[in-house]
């Protein structure tokens, strides 16, 4: 079967936006047009990752004013949700739409709107994608991080400072990331000083809440040719749900999601960890980068937090740099933007394209985490020719 | 490339429910996995088909919860939202995912549960997936509606007793559905008699609010013959977008993504009108079915009321029997349910389990309206082997 191809990325910038989610969506798919040298009405299906549009702002159908909005009717559209894992799974149905040969140009913009909700309306429409039994007792996603980070650390013997060098080396790399959030150092200190969320994590081990949106444009590696010389395939890429019961898991510092959905995306693009060698991973919350480093074979279990401890996933120094492009610990957390965002990261770092943040890098892998590992999407892309 | 076969379908009963969204996917879920003969462990991809749980109910995460209660993880999980077309969306999306290899098996249940809500309440929900300038301005779905039909009454000079008469035969049909929503005759006069909603339409040309599932398991052919020796193929299919604001498409009588997708499906499955021997058209509203009838090319522009008139469309007795479930006017429409139930109905007939519906088919057509044309896919099926 023909490999699929990305031949253009964008991204907004992420922060607080004045821009309602239409907006943000159209400003991320007229760049990656543009960036791909591809026209509007060569699009033959558009598809947007969102995961809440009509909760956030009471509007739906915003896949169909895309098209509109970016002139690419009658494009077929569709919208994919798979909560904050919908970026991840919008790659997947892309890759899907063009290597099934539905379609031969894919536009995928994905992007979310939240700042202009409270912090508390926001963290409550993300905790209704959890099991009723866990949200209408009150549980939130910070709440089962909390309660994570506290068992990774006693039983692993880490110390509580590997999370928050976590965060403090996301943060770094943020700062040279121009669309990121927040373009600023945060040193160790300062996140272990700063407030408490859900013990034993605080403030700054938690990513923001966030506006923004990105896009990629796929197509068949021979249609690529057709535009450029330099573009990346999608060598693997598969997705996994893991229990809907957070604690029906036989181990909370397990997440079966991450293991499998790598499994198959190895063995899809025949590479093992060691091939990779840039990652951004899904770090909503500073221990999820340990629980993605363990899950997807860079780090034995209870063993990520001293790679990380030693510099291992440092970007201009490291064997494996992780969330070069800052993570959604700096670059922020648009729900559905996400993913993709992590792909626009992939692709530029490939693509040499990534500035003051680039490194050394012929093959990548992203993991797009929905709620706590209930569903989980990893993408290993490479350079093409 | 391997076609891609239907080797299990099922449906609940339509209406009013008292279970929430949850436990009418498990339902229509696990019937068909009975119906397939498929156990959940062999569900590699499972699709979820759903406008607005969030908005409906405040519960996100469907997919993922779904894939919990009916015992299918770790298989991957997704949601489609396409509106009042994300059940045939979700054909598309489950058709891509075993077409490009990405899965052996995939599921998709689609669902809605609405009739908790006020019907100003869903009639909003609903609302919101047209344009701001439409949606912030008053306008909804059924007032598009009333508009249309009185144009293409006045232009075409139809008499109003045609729009009727599509009512008056669905509800005919849908006497002998189980799952219908209203297994009730209706004539023209009560039709004619019932309380304006949008002039000309008066009640009984729109169809209800309704709460219901519907699953369709989907695989590709040489799977199915391990299965089965008696299943159905999808040999077309495509989706379109037309116009996101109604008032600027050029000939209101004339929807684009009906005629864009149909003429894709016809392409594809090397097909055309005069091979369609049933068909299940998106009736939300009576003009909708002219409109669909028009666009796929079974009447001329302007003619589709003269084919309903002269018993054309008749279940028992004419040339291309037409909604034989009772479409969405008398099975009801739950927004995500809708278009699956389109394809449950179209396998039921194709595989001779119709029971007192039952026509004689080999070569069968859904149309599955989103919005008001905004987005439509249509699918043709055939009998296998």
């Amino acid at each position: 079967m023909e490999r699929v191809a990305i031949i253009g990325a964008s991204m907004t910038k992420f922060g607080q936006r004045e821009e309602w989610i239409q907006e943000l969506l159209a400003e991320a798919g007229l760049d990656c047009l543009e960036d791909a040298g591809v026209e509007a009405d060569e699009v033959e299906h558009l598809y947007v990752s969102n995961m809440a549009s009509g909760e956030f702002e009471g509007q739906t159908g915003v896949m169909n004013g895309l098209a509109h909005d970016i002139g690419a009717l009658p494009a077929y559209t569709q919208r994919i949700d798979q909560t904050s894992s919908s970026g991840g799974a919008g790659i997947y149905a892309a890759w899907q739409s063009v290597a099934s040969g539905a379609s031969e140009m894919t536009l995928l913009v994905g992007g979310e709107k939240m700042t202009h909700r409270t912090t508390g309306e926001a963290t409550d429409v993300i905790a209704s994608l959890t099991h009723p039994v866990e949200y209408k007792t009150g549980v939130t996603l910070p709440s089962f991080a909390g309660m994570t980070a506290r068992h990774y650390l006693e039983r692993f013997d880490a110390p509580r400072e590997s999370l928050a060098k976590v965060a403090s080396k996301n943060h770094k790399n943020g700062v040279d990331n121009p669309h990121a959030q927040f373009q600023k150092e945060v040193d160790v200190d300062t996140v272990l000083e700063s407030p408490i969320v859900a013990d034993p994590l605080r403030l700054y081990d938690f990513c923001p809440i966030t506006d923004g949106s990105a896009a990629l444009m796929l197509c068949p590696e021979s249609v690529a040719r057709e535009y450029t010389d330099d573009y990346v395939v999608i060598s693997g890429i598969d997705g996994a749900t893991d229990t809907h019961v957070v604690h029906e898991r036989e181990d909370p510092t397990v997440m079966g999601g991450v293991v499998e959905s790598g499994e198959g995306a190895y063995e899809m693009s025949d590479r093992e960890p060691d091939d990779i060698d840039v990652a951004e991973l899904h770090d909503m919350f500073t221990i999820l980068e340990f629980l993605q480093m363990e899950g997807l074979g860079f780090a034995e279990q209870g063993e990520a937090w001293e790679l990380v401890e030693e510099g291992y996933t440092e970007r201009d120094t490291g064997e494996l740099p992780v969330n070069t492009s800052g993570g959604l610990k700096s670059k922020g957390h648009p729900l559905g933007a996400s993913g993709v965002a992590q792909g626009v990261e992939i692709y530029e770092q490939l693509m040499g394209e990534a500035g003051d943040r680039q490194v050394d890098a012929e093959v990548g892998l992203c993991c797009n985490v929905g709620g706590f590992g209930n569903c989980v999407i990893t993408t290993i892309m490479e350079t093409g020719q």
